[in-house]
């Protein structure tokens, strides 16, 4: 069974590269990659925020969180 | 040709784990990835500067860096 990653953003600039170099270079053979904009899918916050996400850009892989660069905090996209 | 991937620690542990996860998990058959340990081969710090890398862990794909949460600066690393 593949494993789950998921890449959560915002549509910031630091996101959209992160996405195109990060999370697109995942080897998809043993990932399943899901990007999620928590900026418009603000029901997904809480699932990010359980797994550990502070910021975004954020790479969940097989449910531990990474931070890559710091772009918006998960407080600033609730407002 | 396969595209070059760096990633650039120090042995923390938080670059470990970002390692066996983020380092580990790219496409293999499309990047050549290799592991540089900043605390221990300095002579490659300067080369990490050069290509934006401003703390560890850090991922440097296709020459694009990208910071992975918050490790250690390289200005400590220095010292």
């Amino acid at each position: 069974m593949k494993k789950k990653a998921v890449f959560y953003h915002a549509g910031c600039p630091v996101c959209v590269s992160a996405e195109a170099n990060v999370a697109k270079s995942l080897d998809h053979q043993t990932f399943d990659v899901e990007t999620v904009h928590l900026g418009k899918d603000k029901s997904r916050i809480q699932e990010a925020e359980r797994a550990g996400v502070k910021s975004v850009p954020a790479l969940v892989i097989d449910g531990a969180p990474f931070h890559i660069n710091f772009g918006a905090s998960l407080a600033d996209l609730k407002k």
